[in-house]
């Protein structure tokens, strides 16, 4: 058997690849910022939703790119079929929130309230390569309204967006959520006379509005242009005519909203859908102005091009204004962290019927390093007191020192290492991000005192103190027992 | 393609067996009390863990009963081996959090402070035959000290978890933790002349010892006994004294801890280490005193035999005392919610070197249930007030109306369904558990005033009124626009 075990290599500590851990702060400050979107979501009525992350694969659906085998894209293995156990069905693990909510919504229909406002926060899985910054598992947080046909549930959801990026930190002013209509696309369409086959590639012109700019996207949606590696872009083959309400949708964005709406008029003509997602926008004006979100907050912006494809009515977009610096060190906004709309179909797979919803997404990842380039995260990582061991036959009383520091709740611990050196144990406080090290020797402990040593003071002064200075140790006290508690609030005010 | 189309059965909406949903206060208790636990866990010095929900099977190792096949007890399936993605590994969902700190421990021991005290929350997957209240994912919650040899951090912990039971809202004098040492048993052993070959077989024996005595004890150790089915189970075959320190041992228990101790010093006779594992058991009931840890929140308790078995030194046991009803309608107490104990190899798999490390994991369910049980979650599940649509064109001022109870901190919505029935409107507010709902017809709008309906009352009005009291509303005032507020509060408080 000796030889067996000798075989057996030892197993390697790695996470799976495109998978990690988090640490401390990581995990804190994540929270934090899911506590308090939570709390505006939960102060609008939603509720919370948890569903398991394994979901039969035919519930999920194949939303993610198609392809012939049942697992790219998403983690999936077959369950054996075992006889009061396995039923051979098809697993995975859920790769977005979206998918169990139109899972729920269907099982359930009976039993939730119509409509059902639920919010959602947890990991979600990618069988995807993974790349720098690109993990195969992240956070998404989620709000969405199932069975509200009325735009006020857009509007809702766009005012609700407003106060959770204010609510996590985000200033006024240093947002801005941006509303559209796909409707109104329809509508510019229909007053191109654009038909089914070639919307498409309208839309995929339209995208590059922000890169090449109007008569860019002139030449592309008629006869085409030289891109700037000279190679020749095919245009869509439209008008000038044809490509002109398109141009109009595009540069409809107005002083306010009332004019953004006037030029969105204009740019679909006679088209009724256009009229109807023109008028819903109003709406969604109207409502916004209603809860108090000023143009300031939430504007109607026909730029916002993104999800059009994807959603049936209103798309929003909540992009952070303010400028950070790129890897480059170039200055640029910080961009997009929420996006959303209203989309048909979420339930129909399962029961037939269709059902409106409309939902938004946070991106957990992309808002908290917003939170961190502007120094609201990031700041709360400050480690325990950390009550050194300078004999180790004391340890009750070094116990019972941390037990009257939390009491008074103060983060705290005791030093739990080998005591022998005491060098180990101060870079064990340091490593540990500790405001303060408390310490005791016999004869601190018959006199009735303790060395309160005032670790970030004492940091600072090693940075620029003379030797002489240093020695005189003025971040280091000594103050009675019945003190102590007092001495380390003042320290850590 | 049609005929594709009708081969495609609709997909059935339902969890996979074994897996559940979620909703609304179930999702908030939970993490309340999770939320206090991490609180008690942060300020003891402990830094939160997340590790991702999958890990490679190799890192994982089998703690899970051990079988051929790798999918045995876990969720595992092997990843496409695909250039630049899939590594061809084994990968499974994680089946506790102990395995993954393991890993951790391991893969990041030069960068993690020693010790590293973490805690971890979150789901655990389990791929079992599910049955009544036993789930395939549910959540773990589990605190540890690595590399800390100390009893101290044992200590620690036991207080730590006493802490955080009072944090949940169990009473003192409700719960007990109690405190017992694998040393002490092996010292037992040593003094029983019961070798390793026989240990499991009287381990297994004691187990028993709250269902058949220490007279049935007695006999299960020597020549075997009747049980209740007149079945006769074999003896280990001990003679009465092996027997005798056993017994000496499971009814050490004395008044005090001091007395206790006196008698399991008795019970290990001559034993080294026996004597090591009073000792220690001595220094965890000092170290509790100093910390202000009572006997009547803490003990050294001989009778917590379950995970002897498992762990390498001292072991710890949460226990509800009080008393709940069973399904029979019969009085028993609450019993276990949370337990742990010390373990070597946690890391010694990866790296070859023993690191010790003890630790605890609070069973999540079931203190919830003994939370639930005893009343102290399950009352808040409030829903929001429900702001009424009698006139749908007028739905800005019933957001605006929503949005200045939400401004008060007042949890608040609109009615996003139909608006046509006013009756489905007061049944989804009922089915949303609201305790207001506001009404107001353009008549009222006009009066500047408001319909303030007080469900709570009216539902208590509806059970025993009659119907001209009924008739009176006495649960429904009207009240100008501008103290709407107030007077939600008001029914609120």
């Amino acid at each position: 058997m000796a030889k067996d075990k000798k075989k057996q290599p030892r197993p390697k500590a790695e996470t799976p690849k495109g998978f990690r851990d988090y640490f401390g702060a990581d995990v804190t400050e994540r929270k934090t910022m899911l506590d308090r979107i939570a709390a505006i979501y939960h102060r609008h009525g939603f509720d919370p939703l948890e569903t398991s992350a394994v979901e039969t694969v035919e519930a999920l659906g194949k939303f993610l790119p198609d392809v012939d085998r049942p697992n790219a894209g998403v983690f999936a293995w077959q369950e054996e079929a075992v006889p009061g156990g396995g039923s051979g069905d098809w697993l995975a693990l859920r790769y977005d929130l979206t998918a169990p909510l139109a899972r729920v919504a269907a099982q359930f229909r009976n039993d939730l309230p119509t409509p059902y406002r639920r919010y959602a926060m947890g990991p979600v899985w990618r069988n995807e390569k993974p790349g720098p910054g690109r993990f195969r598992q992240f956070y998404q947080c989620d709000a969405d309204t199932v069975g509200a046909a009325s735009v006020a549930a857009d509007a809702e959801i766009c005012a609700m967006l407003a106060d959770a990026l204010e609510a996590v930190g985000i200033a006024r002013g240093d947002y801005i959520v941006r509303i559209n209509n796909r409707k109104v696309l329809n509508g510019v369409m229909e007053a191109a006379q654009v038909g089914a086959d070639r919307a498409e590639d309208v839309l995929r012109q339209i995208d590059k509005f922000d890169k090449v700019g109007r008569d860019g996207v002139l030449a592309l949606l008629t006869q085409g242009r030289k891109d700037d590696s000279g190679a020749f872009i095919d245009g869509v083959g439209l008008t000038p005519a044809q490509a002109a309400p398109v141009l109009a949708f595009l540069t409809s964005k107005g002083d306010s909203n009332a004019a953004t709406l006037d030029n969105l008029r204009a740019a679909v003509g006679a088209s009724a859908i256009g009229a109807e997602g023109v008028d819903e926008l109003a709406d969604i004006a109207a409502l916004l102005d209603a809860m108090g979100v000023g143009a300031d907050r939430a504007v109607i912006d026909p730029s916002v091009v993104r999800g059009l494809g994807y959603y049936t009515g209103p798309v929003f977009e909540a992009e952070l204004t303010f400028e950070i610096l790129d890897d480059k060190g170039r200055k640029r906004q910080f961009g997009s962290v929420a996006g959303g709309g209203r989309y048909d179909g979420l339930v129909e797979r399962f029961t037939g019927q269709k059902v409106p919803a409309t939902g938004v997404s946070i991106g957990v990842d992309r808002l908290l390093a917003a939170l961190r380039a502007k120094g609201i995260a990031g700041a709360e990582a400050r480690g325990p007191v950390v009550v050194t061991v300078m004999d180790r036959d004391r340890m009750s009383d070094y116990q019972a020192i941390a037990a009257d520091l939390r009491a008074a709740g103060i983060r705290a611990e005791v030093y739990l290492g080998n005591p022998k050196n005491f060098g180990n144990q101060l870079k064990y406080a340091d490593k540990r991000g500790a405001p303060v090290a408390i310490i005791q020797g016999a004869d601190e402990a018959e006199r009735g005192v303790l060395q309160v040593k005032d670790l970030i003071l004492g940091a600072k002064i090693a940075e620029h103190a003379s030797h002489e200075e240093w020695k005189s140790q003025p971040a280091q006290t000594e103050v009675a027992r019945a003190d102590l508690v007092a001495e380390v609030q003042r320290i850590l005010q």
